[in-house]
Order: structure tokens, then C-alpha cells, then sequence
């Protein structure tokens, strides 16, 4: 046979040569794919495969929990592009026996990164929550797709309820408004300007955006780049999003919203984000102050809550997103800070109708009007997307099993854990915050100085040396496999550690694994 | 405590007051969410809980490939809603019982619809593959995100090499080029038109669609209706879309687009869709007469394979998409043709360099230049999104198990069958194709003509009753669970049923079934 690239019609190769093997005692390790249900007597093989499968899955998830497992076992790109011993990336013409799929399965998981880990604390979105993760592997079982309630009538059903209890939440009456699971945060930011822009000029959608005039968008510097992203992706520009300075500790100074507004003469300010939760400092922007704004120059206001819109299950923590039942749409992602696996985003828009007005279009193929049940629960067309995956039923699933209270719970728990940080290294040698004062979320930010920097006089070699500690301390932790934490640099600020916990499975002791480590690996920097 | 509307800072309520049990001596369902891991002696439960949402998994499966199971047990939204016995869809502020959660799992698959089932036709993804499967429950427990080589390093070198073999397969010269798995052909139709943009405008990144003149797009009026979504939503307007005439088959004719592309006067023509497969007629539009018209008029040549690409693998069937090697970027959805599970799309791109000079904006704390791998691995930023799910692992793995002639297999049988339900019923009495020939893809359009109506004179009367026929068959499979197939009206065609087959477990006897099906219910109309 050719190789794949001259894949072209030759005579054809019967499959079926390769399968002479009976079913009878023979190890069904050695049976194929074609071996496997619909195929005729598959029913025995396929439980057995799917069987050894869950093995190895429950197996990793046992190790996951188990401190003494490395988060990683580190290997460079090229490494594994040549090929571990028995694990070989490249696909081929010829099947594989099913034992070989089951080595794959293990392989891809050794190399892998235990996100679940109690001591990965890498990303926003950590941990391995176990309803969660049967609720997954109900939807891919279940593998359907949410644009009709005729293909998915529970999955439509929940995610309706779960969107309308996330807009009481919020605080908008009843739970009134519109909203929709999408891929991701920075899709939903995308959806909060592409409705914006539909409220206000709503012949863009069929004119272009000749049909308006400029139009500017307003964001923090801190905030996360997909409102950049969107900015240029929608036809806006990124020219015409206008960065907003904010305080020391990455909040949106109102004054300088309000004159950014007035100084944006000859275009239309349209849009302003505020976010709930900086990705970098965790900062929450002054809703309240940002929707007068809004309010009194007539501009959308949306708050990206993708991080810190967890907060709104805590009574304790709410509070900092005050003002957010002001907003006209929420980014709030629960694969973040409620600890949904990946992915859960939830774009929730305060009043009705924009959202579909601003994407319907109606295929006759999907959305038939004269079906036998009431069609207005076939919602797929308020999507920007056709197909789209169930992401809804993990989230309900969990909420079932810990109940509002549960994920409370969480959150105060980790909001306690960052505390714990915070005030065990606000004062303690070798340490250095970026930012003064207690953390709004649990971003701690701050630089480790080994001990041959910490009496270096101020100025740019010191800048220099410190901006290469972080860097160095994380390669050496991802070789050593024993923890992960982010970090950057910020502005005029040299790259520093970002702690984030938003893991379930964290706890004092890894906390102070976490400092002892940074200390032990950077000790000698 | 008050109703979550109110959920406000009050008094904390302790979780733990819930949690009074012991492990031993008792029943494992009595537990919550919190005796799982992390939860200290969470193991035993743990694995207990997971194995018990396996059980409830693997006969769900078993029983999906058996045709004595109903496709689906219809019920309404409010009935649904109302409650069924046992399954309630409301969320509340206290956690159920594990117990309770497992009813609930087995009721979310009881009142589904089982799309891996042998006779579900309704869309163009069908079937539950096994292997796929178990790639998706493995992605689920990995539950990382694509952004960077290091929290996904496996899964980032699979996506390259499968991208890679993709580009091979349609025929770019050493599979260079570019390309992203993406959530769904719709969004990887939307990046095509702005990679488009960016290549002829790149100042419309910076400075909004004010950069370029007024921009056109075209497209066939058969094609998906993604194409116009984007075209709303990156700022073109969907009356810059012009909409292509068809031949009596839809395919585009390529005179209708020359045409159109001269009288675009004062206007920029820019991209041209072609379409590999059609929703409804399963067309494929002649792409080298089309890349004949973008190359003299410097147009981007889109090819909208999300359908119609997995023919690439067939050596009998790809002639189809003869030309496809002349495209600037192709759609390519293997959760459709190819059999992966949802979701699985990809966007090909042959020039490399300008998808991620589309979307990049480098974040700082994500893509960090001062890592100790290769970071030019770390593929994320060329994704309008920031988090992206792992779509690659299933389909890397079905393509391992399967080998290249495993899809070739299988999408070879899948035109077969469709070749036996079209000479089936092309003459039969009582059918009416829609349109003449052999279709292309397995897409086999047609009326069934109940006898009241046969023999009436075509006429409005007529043509109202039969609109009304396949909606109510539909009605009829769906209320009596035994099958599913999709209809709609297309132009001035009133109500058709459209066949698709990409089902693997579907055979000749299930295009029997399905036949008889419409016929026994359609009889009395």
C-alpha cells in the first residue's frame, strides 16, 4: 500500500483478511476494533475491553489522589515525537490489536499531567471532581449534541433550569434573561460583544459593520485577552478597544472609564467589560461604579465573571461581585472556580430575545416548525455553533450531589487556603508580594528571592536576575514532577509566581509543600 | 435557608452537619459526594460509585446495539419538566444521596435518545464507537486543556501528527500547512472566513472591517448555514454573502459564481465556499472549476468538508472532492463521516503562519517565550478560544485501532447501503426521489406518498398535504420509538424525509426496517 499521501483509488485492500482469528479461547486482548460491538457477537469483547479501560482510568484516578505520585513525568516535545519505548505517537494504515490500544491508553496517561493532583496548582481550572467526571463519561456515552430538544430532551431541559438558577443567582428577577453553555470563556466574552453589538445596531447582522459607525469597546488592562481576541475577530479592531488603567492591585479606576468615554469623540462607545476576577491578579472591577457609567452614557455592560463568578455561591464572598445583577450579560465559567471538569462556560444575557435575534438563522433542516412538540425548547439556534457538545450535564450533575451549599463549601475552602498562603508569606524572608493588602480571590502573586538576590541594591540587574528565578524554579519543578504554579510578568513587573487554588483536593500541608519546594529548587539561584 | 434568589450573606450553615455516617456497615449508595476522594477513606467509595456508574454505562451500550431497544421514549418538555417518577430535574441547595445520583444517571440515559442505535438516522452524526468511546472517557479523567505543551503534552503532538496526516490525506505537498481542532464545523467555517481576512487584510485585526473596502463572500445557496453566521458575526453582514445558484443536484455552477464575482461591482469578492457534501442533498460542489474562478480572481478557496471529507479516506469515493488540493483552508469534521464521537472538528489551513497571525495576542501568562521546552509546541494562541477542550485523543485512538483502512471500510459500506436504499425505492411505488441520479454522499432524498395521495393531480392541494406527510411520520416514529430520520422543506420542495447513513452498526435489514417503518405509519395519511 501507497502511503497516505498518495492515498488514491487503487484496487481495494479487503479488511477482512486481517481477521482470521476466532472468538474462542483466545485472549480477547488480541482482538481488533472490528471485533468490538456492532460486529456480531461483539457483546463479550466490548465489555471486556471497555472493562479493562476503566482499569487503567480508576487506576489513575486512585494515583491521582495519592501525594507520593508525581504531578508529571517530564519529557521534551522531541522525546516523545521519537517514540517512548512501546508508545508510538504515529498513525499507520493497519489497525492495532486492542492490547496495543490499551498500552496507548496507559502511555498517554503516564505522559500526561495529573491535573487532578492536590498539588497542581498550574491553572484556573484544577482538580478532579469524581460526580463530575461520571457525569462525563455518561455524556460521551450518551453522545449527543444540543441543538434540539428532539435529539437531547434531558440535556436541553438542564441546561435550561441550570441557566435560569444561575440568573437568580446573579440576581436578575425571577431568573429572567437568556443564556447558553458555550466552549469556553473567551467564546462566551465573544458572544457578550457580538450582543451588544445586535442591541444597539441591529443591522450589522446583515449590513456588516459599515451599518455603524466606530465603535469602541472598553476593557481593563488586567483583563483577560479574549475580549482583544473578540475585538478582532468580530470586525471591531483591537485598535478600538480601549484599555482601561486600574489600581495597584489591577482594579478598573471608574474616572479613567469615564474619561476614556467622553474622549472617544467621533466614535460610539458601546461596550464595557468588567472583569470578576483578573486571570493574573484575581481583581475584581467596581461593578456598581462601571454600570453608572454604562448607564449614563448608554453602553453595554458585561461582566466577565469566567473566573471569579464562583464567588456568587459563596454568602461570605459575593459581596465582591456587587453590582453584577446591573450587568446586561455574565461570562461565568463553572469549569473554573466550582470545579466542573473542562469544559463548562455559561454566557448568561439579562434580557430576552437579544441573543437569539442576534444569531438565529433559522435552518429549515434542524429547526422544522412543524414538529410535534413545542418547538421553542429547540434553542441550538441562538448558537453561533451547529453542533454543539452536551457540557451541561456534569455541571447538573454535581449540583445534585453537593447541593448549592456544597459548592459554597468549595469555595470558601479555597478562599481560606489562599488565605493561609497569603499570611504565611506576606512577612517571611525571601518573599516579596506583588501587590499590598489581602488577595480578592485566591491569586496570590508574588516573587521568590533566593537568597544571593535578597541584598542586591534595586536596578536592573536585580530586575534581570529575578525575572529569570521563576522561570528556572518551574523547569526545575516540572522535572522534578513534584508541583506546578504559574507565573509571568505583568506590566513593568519581572516574571512573579501566580498561585491559584481552585483544587478540591488541596490542603494546608501542600500549601507548605508548595513553599518549601520553591524554596528548596531556588535556594541556590 | 432561604431560596437561592436570595442567596445572600447570612449565617454560615455547616456542610458537615450532613455528614453523621460511617463508612463501615453501611450500604455504599447511603454515602455523598463528600465521602468521595479527596475525602480521607474516599477510595473504597470512590471506586465503588465509579464502578457502579460503569455498570449502569455498559448496559446502556449493550443494550443500544440491540434492536429490541427503542430509540427513543418520547415524552414532552413539560412532562419532562413535571417530573417524571423518581426524576427530577430541579437543583436545590442540599446534596442527594449517591444513591439518588446513580437514579438519576440511569434515568438522564432512559429518557435520551440512543443515537448509537442501529436505526437512528436523524442526523449526520450517528453511532457509538467503541474505541471512541473509551477515548472520551480516557479525556475525560485526563481533563486538561489544549492551550499548552505543558499541561497536555501528549495530547499536543497527537493533534500536530493528526492534523499533519490530515493535510497529507487531502494532498498538500508534505502535509505543511496549518490547523486547529475546533468546537464544531460551524466555528471551524468561522475561522476559515477570517483567516481569509486576515490574509487579504490584515489591518482588520488592528483596525476593525473599516480597514478594508465593502468584502463579499459567496457561497451556495445548499450550503451550511454557518457560513452566514460568520459572516453576521466577524462583521461582514450577511447581505455580503451571496448566495450561489445550484444545479438540480445543488451543486454549485461554477458560470452562476463567475457571474456573480463580475457584477460585485464597487465590492471586494474575497472567499468562495465550496461545499463537500451538502446538509440535505449530500452534493459536492465542482471545486476545480471553483478554484479555477478564485485563482483568476484572487479570491480564498474554502472547502466545507464537515460532511463530505471523511470520503478523503475511501480510494473509491474521494474523486469527489477532486481539487480539494487547490483550497486555501478545509472544514473536516471526523465526528461526522468518520464515526468519532462528538465533538471533532477540524479547520485546515495550506499557508502556514496566517491562522496564528490571525488570533495570536500572546498572553503573558500563558505563553511564556523563557520555558525550558520548545515552546513553539505551545499551540494555543492560534484558537480564538483561550481554554479548548481535547478533542484528539478519541479520534487518535480510533484511527490507531482502526488503521486508515479500517475508515475506508467503513465509509465505503455506509455508500453501499445508501446505493441499496436508493435503488430500493427509486422506483418503488410510493416514493418520489427529489431529485434524479445516484446521489453523492449518502444523503438519499425522498417523498413517500401515502396512497390518498398518489394519484391526485399536482396542484397547491396536493402539494399541502404532502408537506404535511413526513412530519407527521416523524411524529409517529418519534411518539413509537423505533426509528429516527430527519426531513424538511428545501426551496420551493415541499417536506421531504432526508436518509443519511454514517451509522456503523446500520445494515441492509435496518434500510428494510425503515422502509416498512414509513409505511405502515404513512399508509393512512
Amino acid at each position: 500500500m501507497r502511503s497516505l499521501g498518495c492515498w488514491m483509488p487503487t484496487k481495494g485492500i479487503d479488511l477482512f483478511f486481517l481477521k482470521t482469528r476466532k472468538n474462542e479461547n483466545i485472549d480477547m486482548l488480541q482482538f481488533l476494533t472490528l471485533d468490538l460491538l456492532p460486529a456480531k457477537n461483539g457483546e463479550e469483547p466490548t465489555m471486556q475491553f471497555l472493562l479493562e479501560v476503566v482499569d487503567i482510568l480508576t487506576n489513575y484516578v486512585r494515583k491521582t489522589f495519592d501525594r507520593s505520585t508525581k504531578v508529571l513525568d517530564f519529557h521534551h516535545p522531541h522525546q516523545l515525537l521519537e517514540g517512548m519505548e512501546g508508545f508510538n505517537l504515529e498513525l499507520s494504515d493497519q489497525p492495532e490489536s486492542l492490547e496495543q490500544i490499551l498500552v496507548d491508553c496507559r502511555d498517554t496517561l503516564k505522559y500526561g499531567v495529573r491535573t487532578g493532583h492536590p498539588r497542581f496548582f498550574n491553572q484556573l481550572s484544577t482538580g478532579l471532581d469524581i460526580i463530575g467526571l461520571a457525569g462525563e463519561w455518561l455524556t460521551s456515552t450518551a453522545n449527543t449534541n444540543m441543538f434540539t430538544y428532539e435529539i437531547a430532551p434531558v440535556f436541553v431541559l438542564m441546561e435550561q433550569l441550570t441557566l435560569k438558577k444561575m440568573r437568580e443567582i446573579i440576581g436578575w428577577p425571577d431568573g429572567e434573561g437568556d443564556g447558553i453553555f458555550s466552549p469556553g470563556g473567551a467564546i462566551s466574552n465573544m458572544y457578550s460583544v457580538m450582543t451588544a453589538r445586535y442591541k444597539f445596531f441591529p443591522d450589522v447582522k446583515t449590513k456588516g459593520m459599515t451599518a455603524a459607525h466606530r465603535l469602541v469597546l472598553f476593557t481593563s488592562e488586567h483583563s483577560h485577552y479574549s475580549i482583544k481576541k473578540a475585538s478582532a475577530a468580530l470586525g471591531f479592531g483591537t485598535e478600538n478597544l480601549i484599555l482601561l488603567s486600574t489600581d495597584e492591585r489591577g482594579r478598573v479606576i471608574p474616572a479613567d472609564l469615564e474619561a476614556k468615554v467622553i474622549d472617544a469623540k467621533g466614535c460610539v462607545p458601546m461596550f464595557v467589560n468588567a472583569t470578576a476576577g483578573s486571570t493574573v491578579y484575581g481583581a475584581f472591577d467596581p461593578i456598581h461604579e462601571i454600570a453608572d457609567i454604562c448607564e449614563k452614557y448608554n453602553m453595554w455592560l458585561h461582566v466577565d465573571g469566567a473566573w471569579g463568578g464562583g464567588l456568587l455561591m459563596s454568602r461570605k464572598h459575593r459581596h465582591k461581585l456587587s453590582g453584577v445583577e446591573r450587568a446586561n450579560s455574565v461570562t461565568w465559567n463553572p469549569h473554573k472556580m466550582m470545579g466542573v471538569p473542562l469544559q463548562c462556560s455559561a454566557i448568561l444575557v439579562r434580557e430576552r430575545g437579544v441573543l437569539s435575534g442576534c444569531n438565529s438563522m433559522c435552518a429549515g433542516y434542524l429547526f422544522q416548525p412543524d414538529k410535534q412538540y413545542d418547538v421553542s425548547y429547540d434553542t441550538g439556534d441562538k448558537a453561533i455553533q451547529c453542533g454543539r457538545h452536551v457540557d451541561i450535564f456534569k455541571f447538573w450533575l454535581m449540583w445534585k450531589a453537593k447541593g448549592t451549599i456544597g459548592f459554597e463549601h468549595h469555595i470558601d475552602k479555597c478562599l481560606d487556603l489562599s488565605h493561609y498562603l497569603y499570611t504565611k508569606i506576606r512577612d517571611r524572608e525571601g518573599y516579596q508580594m506583588v501587590f499590598e493588602g489581602e488577595p480578592q480571590h485566591t491569586n496570590v502573586c508574588f516573587w521568590y528571592l533566593p537568597p544571593g538576590i535578597r541584598d542586591m541594591p534595586d536596578g536592573q540587574e536585580r530586575r534581570d536576575r529575578l525575572h529569570k528565578v521563576a522561570p528556572k524554579i518551574k523547569a526545575l519543578m516540572m522535572e522534578s514532577g513534584t508541583t506546578m504554579v504559574g507565573y509571568q510578568p505583568q506590566g513593568d513587573k519581572v516574571n512573579f509566581f501566580r498561585m491559584v487554588i481552585s483544587n478540591p483536593a488541596a490542603t494546608r500541608s501542600d500549601i507548605d509543600f508548595l513553599t518549601d519546594e520553591i524554596e528548596r529548587l531556588g535556594h541556590d539561584l
